[in-house]
């Protein structure tokens, strides 16, 4: 007999592809207490995309001291293939990570906003406000060069330092982001609070101000467990853009196999139980994060990950 | 600033209220490696009432030889508040197990069948057939003395020798227990193999056969991570009664935080997000299963658990 699978079952009105946006590499290893060495992360890049995940977030070109885990980025990249099929975004949080990211050859960018005031002070030392004029030409001269950029915008349904999040304010800033020329938004629940029902009206709050599913992908943490119950939410409003990590890497450095981003098995394993196309092989992810998981010295978060290993 | 709180945000359509079935102390503790003792387990039930569930399943009489984890089920409820307000059933396997309870004085018990000839042979050694006679004179004898019988029938979504459970069949085995005299199905993911839309066809497929949402029950494992998503599915089809364990104890007890029932401070979150009543108070709850984790000296699966630890 071989692994356990889902019974499929389809849902009605559910979307009958989606599209997995793999960030284990950068939002995973970013948050991760250990340096994992620059051959690790090539290959972890490289199963990733073996695996089939149509879009893989390689690294993140914000400056060493701030995320050390990183600092190989232009070493990590010089040794990917950036003009292949799959496209491999760096996160990029500043002109000077634009330098960076456009000397090392790279063809998909990703900026990152933030839906608070506290947070952008805190996180990017910007105001609210002042964010968008900071974007602006990172925005303008990425896309000058034919660059894709996308957008993420953080703390999206709460915030630790102000609490609950304005849906208008996600909304307002959501747009203005869209409205500099970003391709696609990237709605982060930064610190894993939001639930089911906050989920669909932010997506229908989108709609009511003209942005489609079709611009929108959702970025679950799973920190208080809610991650995968949010994304059927989402797959219910329409939404085919999903930001997993592979393993669920990312949680909190400082907690033994605490929770981080959605693990890509876990949605996975969803999407299969729904019959949703999604072109990624579960095993060929799973092993990846078993073989991952060894390296970080930590066992996987993803309930996937865990019971097959 | 207090700790992080989901946003309220309502989804339409969705029960006002519901109850949380509080399994922990039985379905929780017999899956756990460590033996718990007997003071330890009386203070997490009375703990856990103290907290505001409304229902505790206290322990199992099942042979000390199966579940040695709760051999001292008599003397567990010996101090229990069988008569008060809440409800503390018990798991009965057969009618030794009845004339155990019955002894002890319990007034709610529950009988656990099987979706499958395999599961039935395996854990009740009888056929899928055959189990309805052996349950008979448990649900016959326990109602003739007032007792009130919950039936779970495990193995509802996938068993792992089968693989894929029709649904026809867990809905013929359900009707048939609800015949004898259940007063409500626990429908268990026992391997949580399932996902949304088969709990949702499930859950449509007993209506079908005039059973409706309210003599339902679901209880989910977490196994593959999609015990609160299932359990967002079922309350969208009108399931009013969730079984959950504190902590999300009950997993497999050879991996550490291995992950078992879903949890009930997972499943709170959600509830509280989407402004659905419960009655219970989620910091004691919490504490409760911070306290219990340090006496089974391993971590929570909860991932709210570990994230307000």
């Amino acid at each position: 007999m071989g692994r356990a699978l889902p019974m499929t079952v389809r849902e009605e009105g559910l979307p009958e592809r989606v599209t997995i946006y793999e960030v284990g590499p950068r939002d995973g290893l970013q948050n991760e207490k250990a340096i994992v060495p620059l051959e690790v992360k090539a290959a972890f890049v490289e199963r990733l995309v073996a695996a089939g995940l149509p879009i893989v977030e390689a690294t993140s070109f914000v400056h060493p001291r701030w995320v050390p885990q990183l600092a190989d980025a232009a070493e990590l990249v010089a040794g990917l293939d950036l003009d292949g099929a799959i496209p491999l975004p760096v996160l990029v949080p500043n002109e000077r990570g634009l330098d960076r990211a456009i000397e090392a050859g790279c063809r998909h960018i990703a900026v990152f906003a933030s839906a608070t005031e506290t947070f952008a002070a805190k996180n990017l030392n910007t105001t609210l406000e002042d964010q968008f004029a900071m974007f602006e030409p990172v925005v303008r001269r990425a896309l000058d060069q034919g660059i894709d950029v996308r957008a993420y915008v953080s703390m999206c349904f709460g915030d630790p330092w102000e609490g609950a999040v304005p849906i208008e304010q996600v909304v307002a800033v959501g747009t203005r982001l869209l409205g500099l020329g970003a391709s696609q938004l990237s709605l982060g629940d930064t610190i894993g609070v939001g639930t089911v029902g906050h989920v669909g009206a932010l997506v229908e709050a989108f709609g009511a101000a003209g942005v489609g599913v079709d611009r929108l992908a959702m970025h679950f943490h799973d920190t208080y467990g809610q991650a995968l119950a949010n994304a059927h939410a989402a797959l219910r409003q329409g939404i085919t853009t999903f930001d997993a990590s592979a393993g669920g890497l990312g949680g909190c450095p400082y907690a033994e196999s605490a929770t981080g981003n959605l693990a890509t098995e876990d949605l996975i394993w969803m999407l299969d139980g729904l019959g949703i196309e999604h072109g990624v092989d579960l095993d060929a992810v799973v092993a990846t994060s078993i073989w991952m998981a060894e390296q970080l010295g930590r066992p996987s978060p993803s309930a996937v990950v865990r019971a097959l290993t």
